[in-house]
């Protein structure tokens, strides 16, 4: 049985499809972390991590909240670097609906969805949210995981206590306050040790 | 005093100065590659690391070998997105001198050298070679290091006889093939604990 590894981010950035690719980290709101994130969640030398699946909410203007989702066992096309997977969540972005889930291209899913929705829908799962303060991650069983991370900003207050509501671990990786995509590859890391 | 942490990566990326933006991991010849490990030696959440110092030499047409260094210490304006960091490569490039060692930009250097003239200046380091059939980590004691990595192909064995000749341990940090920029990213929180 293949055991799943549900990453989500927290974004701010902008949820209109005219993504200016020269300005990722500026009138883009930062997708340049989400890029990167995606990057660290899915990638290896040589191919992509099958038993991933990423989530994020881009909080930005004009449109939010929209939700988009990566399945690591149908993501085909997209390249490691920032401005691929930009190119792709723009592509996201264009066939965005209103009404019903749209699979962009194979294995990035577009929709209208919240936060708590996100998680109530996952409650199957064992949410761990990542933060400095939160139990050191050798002392914690991971299992079936998860992992709930903020972008360059924390996850709000609010979000932190529907994410405690819905059962979340509060975890850390170490007293430093890492970028997430930094955060993601060591999960990855820790994880396939776990494993082995 | 401050334990530096030094990271070598070997690039196959072009030495011409005018890199197409648009294409790092194509024309560019994998320069998102050098970008992304970059990112992953420096960036923190709130700031860079400023006992780090990377190095890289490009191999590709039409000017090799160059070689690139940046300092924590006095590294400034970079971003930490692959463009923005292509951007500077692009600047040292640009001011690459023949005869002697440029500061393109604060806190990067560019010039003539090789991978055994680098080892050679840096001998008084302790390299290591991370490969998967090397000692795990986990059994290795890491002290004033200097890392050698590969990008998306691994170092040839001409690189590994020199670096094992200049007294380089292999080591590894897992079965699995990852990413040089998710290798440091993995290092650089592991020596964060073994620090605390």
């Amino acid at each position: 049985m293949t055991t799943y590894r549900h990453f989500y981010v927290k974004s701010r950035a902008r949820t209109s499809p005219d993504i200016n690719l020269k300005d990722l980290p500026g009138s883009a709101g930062r997708l340049d972390i989400v890029a990167r994130c995606i990057n660290a969640a899915f990638w290896l030398s040589y191919g992509i991590r099958k038993n991933v699946i990423f989530h994020t909410i881009l909080h930005g203007e004009p449109n939010a909240p929209v939700y988009i989702r990566l399945e690591g066992e149908k993501l085909r096309k997209v390249s490691p670097d920032e401005r691929s997977i930009a190119i792709f969540i723009g592509k996201a972005l264009k066939k965005f609906d209103e009404e019903c889930e749209i699979e962009s291209t194979p294995g990035i899913f577009v929709a209208r969805k919240s936060f708590e929705e996100l998680l109530e829908e996952n409650k199957d799962k064992n949410f761990y949210l990542l933060d400095e303060n939160g139990e050191d991650i050798e002392n914690v069983e991971i299992r079936n995981p998860f992992f709930i991370l903020g972008d360059n900003l924390d996850v709000l207050p609010e979000e932190k206590e529907i994410a405690i509501r819905h059962g979340a671990k509060v975890v850390s990786i170490g007293k430093k306050s890492y970028m997430s995509s930094h955060c993601i590859a060591v999960l990855n890391w820790w994880m396939d040790r776990y494993e082995e």
